[in-house]
């Protein structure tokens, strides 16, 4: 049976891989790097980076493919999803079918966590039940850019004991801060929804291109330096043509336990 | 100054170790290893692997040493880990001032990763502000227990576009399953806390000892599997003296998105 390996590649850094990571690229007769288009080829570059580094398997090849871009969430945001899911199945099929010998392996490259807000493992599964191709998964764990933040700032994501929320943007756009986490982080917020929030006592501790050498990061109270985030967030995404960040927020005045 | 690494090492297999990981541990005179009493001595030798994998700098130390038991939880849950952090941060500055050159490098191991339920760097903050030794901090993420439970499952933690909440037993049965996220991973539970949940129809995907090879992985309807993976859990903790299990709790019935 063909063999599919999902390994998460770390969050910005190429010494993000792990040892496992390694290996496991190394296994694999066929390395699958989307490739999202044109803006966001400095992770296109870090991904090739990483194969050029760490692939010493000479039997290996590189394919990559077009990702489809999603139509806009309108009218249902879920209906978008699950054509955008369905077409990308599609495409990874005929990868697996096509380019991975009937005893072969193949691996797909997947930034940061393959578990955390990446879709590979759903489309996978939708691969799986339209049943036209059959395989044995793997999944290699990452360095999540959740990782690489607390890292940079040189601190635990939880207080003593206490819950950590990680949401989106859009969420804490629409539901403010959790009452049931002292912590929560950011993912996926293309428009700092940080400075919706009412409370500008709200602790951040901020990072774009972790773990890059293009990495920042800001810290304090909303009220001190939300703006100046935003401001140094939209200079550096006009510069380099894309940004990604994440931020952990903590709530003032409470105990650490 | 001395310089202090705080590298996670990942939760149980030596295979998580990074890059970045195994290139801190090379620069390190002195590698500090908590042992944490005979119990969980599996800990110690996964640690001791790793130093003799991975470490091939030959001026390279290990030094050992004892980390004090929490008093029990009474009266005062906060205070008693105040003490408790406090006799640490007295250890951990005695380390660093009697085993690390003025000028040298010490790294600290850490299970997982450093910002997940850790102390060491809330004990090192404590360290700086005694002001005793001086010294530069620099952390090294690592692979998380919620990573290997993820990837040994094969799934993502979140819902399409929805929130993931991190929290511990404890937690979870004072305050039952969180409403605004339709995933919760639960770690630090000693008891099945996802048994006292009134929702029998909630999915659970259960780990132990992930990573290693003893690791046991369960899933169901805690309706169907809940009382097997308590009688699982106890037979293995009886039979090797320690377990370390966390799990990811979904809500049944609501839409992936
Ligand atoms: C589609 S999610 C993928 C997350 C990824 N699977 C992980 O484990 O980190 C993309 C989001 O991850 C975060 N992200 C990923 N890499 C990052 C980096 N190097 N610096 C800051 N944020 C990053 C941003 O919040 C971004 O919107
Ligand atoms: C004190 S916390 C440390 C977490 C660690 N810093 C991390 O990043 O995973 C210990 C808890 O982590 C979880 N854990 C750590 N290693 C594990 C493993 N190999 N298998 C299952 N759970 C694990 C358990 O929930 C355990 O109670």
């Amino acid at each position: 049976m063909r063999k599919l390996l999902v390994i998460g590649i770390g969050a910005g850094n190429p010494d993000h891989m792990t040892v496992q990571a390694i290996n496991g690229l190394n296994c694999a007769d066929v390395l699958f790097i989307p490739d999202k288009g044109a803006k966001k080829n400095d992770l296109a570059d870090l991904r090739r980076q990483i194969w050029d580094r760490f692939v010493t398997n000479p039997k290996s090849r590189r394919v990559e493919f077009d990702v489809p871009v999603r139509a806009e969430p309108a009218p249902s945001y879920r209906s978008t999803v699950d054509d955008w899911h369905e077409a990308i199945a599609a495409i990874y099929e005929a990868l697996i079918r096509d380019e991975i010998a009937k005893d072969g392996c193949g691996a797909f490259l997947i930034w940061g966590d393959p578990s955390l807000y990446d879709s590979a493992l759903r489309i996978l599964e939708r691969v799986r039940l339209r049943g036209n191709v059959a395989f044995e998964l793997e999944v290699i764990p990452g360095i999540t850019a959740i990782q690489a933040l607390a890292a940079s700032h040189k601190m635990a994501l939880n207080r003593i004991g206490d819950s950590v929320l990680v949401t989106t943007g859009r969420r804490l756009t629409q539901e403010g801060l959790a009452d049931n986490a002292g912590s929560t982080v950011v993912m996926l917020d293309g428009k700092c929804a940080f400075n919706t929030l009412a409370d500008k006592d709200v602790v951040i501790h901020w990072g774009a291109y972790l773990g890059t050498a293009d990495e920042i990061i800001l810290s304090g109270r909303i009220g001190d330096v939300g703006s100046e985030i935003e401001r140094v967030r939209e200079e550096a995404r006009l510069q380099k043509g894309w940004i990604m960040d994440t931020y952990l927020l903590r709530k003032p005045g409470e105990p650490e336990e």
